[in-house]
């Protein structure tokens, strides 16, 4: 094999012993989960209406059948434990009980997130499930519980070594696995004391940075740990930018698998602090990196712009690849036309994607629309260094992942309930076809728009706008 | 709810629930605590009769009133102990006992302050309550003390991870409560291993910083950690600067909240380290930030200008205000004009207060008085990005909080025990009204002085001195 | 004696003492190891046949007796353990069992590596030995095994301090010793909590960084630490150059010492991604470092230029010389003339070699060739500081150590397997002749090619190709 | 107290209780320890006859009387353990064997310093005591030791908290108490884990950086840790030059008190590798910032300026001072006259003397005399800030300390053995009269010469020299 290297060989196992999820914790996150998560919109707000209405408005816009199938409850949901211990639900917020949640959300397709904390309370200020790990994951079970995002706040100072961390998030591992149902394990440690280093064997996703803001790159001191070696983070914090958020990813998003992905953070999309083009990079880079994709908007009220971001087939089929390899990047240069906050910078990312095709992402994150390119030779750089990769010698095909994205009239009658049968031309059901089968058989709606090639050892050109992306499937000339 | 974050469920818990405290180690701090502690101005100098004649002092010129509560006998206090292992105060300093001092304390309106380390040896070398915190608290109940600076020197290497020393901290924390009294538990170990992590859950507050000096922003080799990572500090140090201790809580302040602060350090204010300007920014961000405010000075040579800072009751408002919630610095910039010691910086913090108030304030730390100005969209980024909050969209009065300050006269009249009935233009009496009441019935000594308005979408401008503060309640048009 | 040391001290005991391994955990690497290694060109594609084919081609091409005796098969020949726990070869890529490989590759005259994991994984995902240690190092001694090279992926969190690390590699260690086969341990937990501090008492050798990538000096995400203190490295990562590996090691290089050495990694001489001067920099400084030396190429279709570097005796020689001291940096200058990657800069390195020789290296790291030079002062600076050493105050002969190199055209008839006589002007056989003993009778084949002389308080000067080195034998005037 | 501070009120309490050392481990160290080492000048090469020939001729010199007492045999004496596990010294170096020399050595009026290692081998790969610790105090206390240096190589893996480090050299603190003999504790963990936090409780000195080598500023690979925070140093390594060792001091050097010091490593005077300004230098801050002055060279090849340096009254008084209270960086500049290893900066440090006299050091370490200043504001600093203190309101005497340092030719009578009555003009006898006493008594050749006067407010100027100091002494006018 060419462009050999340690985590190489997890994409050998994989492709050649046709495992499902790469870590036997168990046998989800076969790609990373999709869904939708109450707290970037919501916070505290929570009650069963919110989430079965958003549930049936994700169903009714299309969105369950392109992925989105975790409805996740967020914190403050409780009210504290009985007398026996058990995590009582709020009833006024629940006046029917958690099963029933769970209940109403699968007879719609979907499945059901719970979250708590491996802490004394929750980030809200809730009981905590530090301690009563045995009987918290039961009654999570006994609700038919499919999912647990599991915090960090109030740890009575357990951490600063991989061994006390892993040591705390191990336990309610065991406990999930211990019940007997299938439950995603997503914890939510803020990537302290590097998860992505001893994770993979205890949890199905672990958030890797502080919490994400709802802005491209603004810089905040509730965010610290900026500079090149910002991943080396003891206090994470939160109101991190989408653009610190992916710089700290660049360091170990290889560690991701089938299985076990680092999550960099729910979606804003939609949330209003972003526009059009930055929305449509950080939806870009979350798929690319293969972070879980949970909207984090309003969806009830959701605009057509962003539905046409989360929606569109060709970045989801990026996102769902069978072969779970996240997009690499291969350089970064500071510019100086910087934006109001004195960021600006570009990128190529690249990745290996099923079938031969590569994933190349130009980001422009400088203050205006500019030419940029990618070599052959970089974006197959981990093939063999310095072009020497077979596949820098063939030309390729280049496809626009963002081309074809569902125009607004289209996905504003979605939004109306009267969608005309123009939609079908945008719109993916992966759960008729799955986006490995569809894949496989070249279902032209995951592969955008064939806009040009690119011939041996040549070079890509994209004017790629402010703050934006281009986005590509390169595939072997047929 | 709008600009969610972790932390912020923990202003709607708050809110939501009416509780007094938000951790429930005790019922203390729900504010910040206020007081006087004789470390910064006398150190090892301390008997009974400078912590009595202080209090009666500070009862005369009305600061007990305006909250300060809290009289602290800082170190060197103490004779070892005795056979039993019981700790022995030293008679030549204090011939009438602890007991005394804190009867006496209390008949005049005050709480008893007391002070150990959790070491073998306190900071002057005195005997440090490591491996005695039960017995060393039950002693400090039977002395009737209501609050316990708690140290960290001679440690004996029991440090390095959060597990370590909040083990070793939560070990007086049981043993305070275990008393039975209601004692405030104020942690000292200067911020190591991050304490505003997990304190939260054993103390009412924990210094977050090396040892304050009376310097608005010299540096010294002696507080080492300087750099936009400097709270990353395993050497915290001493001789630290306002400037430095107030750049290093950037990063975490939002982790304070009620009945749980990050302490800044005690006052300097009257040390004459400062001039005018410097105090009144000094007071202002430790106010802002809701550090205790516990005054550092010889309460019985103060002069008129220091009075007339520490007894700002439209300042003490904001330190008290019952929301708790911290000012976030919202941006920060390198200048120019830089001081004799090389330093040069403007930054602008804003923050939540009752009443749907916001917080407004422009520190000009640059070497010449300059024109600064805010936007609404910076001032209420938290309530949503990029000016998208509903609070950029209306209009606002400005209430400056030193327009009012009381007038120098008037505070000499005060010191020389000669006040007139003018007075009563510029004091607030918070034991005979809260501030809590005070601000829900607008009480105008808490308001400052409406000095102008800004319009929707609009922009603050205000001269600031050098190295002084704009400090500003935003209230929205009546 | 003269520019003492800590470590100086242990140059003193070997002399003095005769002894072969300075730490008494076995008899092994009294040199650096060598021999070569199936992941760099071959990654999880192993099996037999490679094996054993390579060794018979290494043996055919003179490699094994110029000293590549070890043949080490590296991750993913196993399938998991049977019922009573014991490690299961892969019968599909080892049909004749590991037994079988050991002992054809020991009547081939070369010793057998084997590869394993501290952890509940290899890196490729096979069965690691973490918790089975004993069993797994019974199994390697029944393989006959003499090397084993051991892993850090998967460690299940245990990691974050010196003392977790240490004890985990202890185990298997003492494991092996406890087998009564002499088994050289080399651990690879790519420098994590500082090995070079404490596995000389532990291990024959210990990986110091993330994985080596095929490029002289490119910067990579995935290889973070990058500044002067990158030797601190929480998250060694891989896809690190040799440039990259090279300045790690400057800080720690004279840890090494007979029996323990510090290790750079496999070499990547012959894989395609530098030029030859940039491979000849690459191994010169393998070589004088003493890292350990494992051919990481596929030596079947190996070309002239990559065995004329890889069997260059003078060079070879340096890396066996008895003494075992690394070479140190003596000096690094950052340059202006910068590669495509941003990177430019110059170093010079020298160390102690056998018989009162000096090694001297000219690492020219900049973009063109450029005349390079060295004082004596600063080679001879550990024997007296500012040119005060007696060695400054004598004249040298300059033995120029890449002159003598074999030419392409005997290098090409050495690969067609129609080698002339001729060869033996190039070639050295250490199995007959040891390296010790062969400098001992001065031997000129590893002598390099007498080019000049330095007179006493002198100056060599040296033209350096771009990416390239300048690598010299100083000896005395005779 | 003005200037008040934690560590200030460690002076307060030795001032006014009168104790000798401050931490109970012993009576011993009250000030730094004086002696000779023989490591940096002789390394292993070490025997008897060294031992007591550099004792003989550190009488002869006077320099026994001037202070230096202690002989202290460094690494490489031993021969392993017998069969009880005893250490047991060479026979071939120590013939008579080890209480024979300190027998020698009481007699010629010095004291014995013995070396062991924390760890299961000496730096210089002899027995370590990890594991032995009371047994080998025992051998230690048999001989009549009184002082172990104590290493910390090959200590297994036992750092990286506090807390790992300080039990294990807490292990052999105890065990040396428990012989019932006095034996200064002198650990040598070269700063990990932060000794100056908790060493206190448990040794008299500490070792707080890497190894010294004999340069004045250069820096060298093997000692990184060089910027602003070096002094957080996972790898303190060695070849660290006196200015590198000076500037991570900086930070923590006021965490030292009588019995218990920051231990800066040995002297370099006289080995060769500086000048004598820069000499001058380096023992002038080694005294002013309280280190222990062990000399390091080879006493018997002593050349007159060294001696000159080493027995200079004046400067010795600072460092034996009985208020014990280390100089502190008042300010740092760096300069554009570079030396030619790209070094070049200003310092000023001042500190407390007995009698209310003030230390101040000029340091120029740019590359040419230059003329320096200071204010008495930042002299006092400590006292109050911005020249607040009334120390700076008042006029003081400058003495300068190197005024009178013995001349050449006086030296080199001495050195020849044949000093005329003229010495008694440079030379002080410590012996006789403790620098305590004598400074009581005004003594003058320990005031060295007054050179000038500076009055209120006013400031200090000097020429000094390229990389050298001006040192001085105010003393109030009288």
């Amino acid at each position: 094999m060419r462009g050999s290297s340690l985590f190489a060989a997890i994409a050998v196992f994989i492709l050649s012993h046709s495992v499902e999820a790469l870590y036997p914790i168990n046998d989800l996150a076969v790609t990373p989960a999709m869904g939708w998560d109450n707290w970037n919109a919501f916070g505290c707000s929570v009650n069963e209406n919110l989430l079965l209405s958003t549930a049936e408005k994700i169903a009714a816009l299309g969105l369950r059948d392109v992925g989105y199938q975790y409805i996740v409850l967020d914190d403050c949901w409780s009210l504290g434990r009985d007398k026996e211990g058990k995590l009582q639900y709020d009833p006024a917020k629940f006046p029917n009980g958690m099963k029933y949640v769970a209940d109403q959300l699968h007879s719609l397709g979907f499945r059901f997130g719970m979250y708590s904390d491996a802490g004394t309370y929750t980030c809200g200020h809730y009981a905590g499930s530090l301690g009563h790990e045995t009987q918290d994951a039961e009654t999570f079970a006994s609700w038919d519980v499919d999912y647990l995002k599991y915090d960090n706040c109030f740890n009575e100072g357990l951490s600063g070594t991989a061994k006390i961390t892993s040591e705390r998030y191990r336990t309610m591992s065991d406990a999930l696995n211990a019940t007997g149902r299938s439950i995603l394990y997503s914890m939510c440690n803020w990537g302290e004391d590097y998860p992505w280093k001893w994770a993979q064997t205890i949890a199905n996703s672990w958030r890797m940075s502080g919490d994400i803001y709802d802005s491209f790159d603004r810089p905040d001191p509730r965010c610290p740990c900026t500079g090149d070696e910002g991943y080396e983070c003891a206090f994470p914090g939160f109101h991190c930018s989408a653009m610190n958020i992916l710089n700290k990813a660049a360091a170990f998003i290889h560690t991701s698998a089938p299985g076990a992905w680092n999550d960099l953070d729910m979606l804003e999309v939609g949330n209003g602090g972003m526009d059009d083009e930055e929305y449509k990079a950080h939806f870009s880079m979350w798929a690319a990196l293969k972070s879980p994709l949970l909207m984090g908007n309003d969806v009830r009220v959701m605009d057509a712009k962003s539905l046409s971001i989360l929606n569109n087939p060709a970045v989801l089929a990026v996102s769902q690849d069978p072969v779970g390899s996240p997009a690499i990047r291969r350089w970064r240069y500071y510019v100086n036309d910087t934006d109001a906050y004195g960021q600006g910078e570009i990128q190529m990312w690249s990745g290996r994607l099923s079938g031969g095709d590569q994933l190349v992402v130009l980001l422009n994150a400088g203050n205006s629309t500019r030419s940029m390119n990618a070599t052959l030779a970089d974006i197959f750089y981990d093939f063999g260094p310095e072009g020497t990769a077979p596949e820098v010698k063939q030309g390729w095909d280049i496809h626009d992942l963002w081309a074809n994205r569902m125009d607004y009239a289209t996905a504003q009658s979605v939004l109306d309930g009267n969608a005309t049968s123009n939609v079908t031309r945008f719109y993916y059901n992966s759960t008729k076809t799955s986006y490995k089968d569809g894949l496989a058989a070249n279902n032209t709606l995951l592969l955008g728009k064939l806009t040009g090639t690119v011939e041996a050892d040549g070079v890509i050109e994209m004017e790629v706008p402010r703050h934006g992306v281009a986005m590509m499937r390169l595939r072997k000339h047929s």
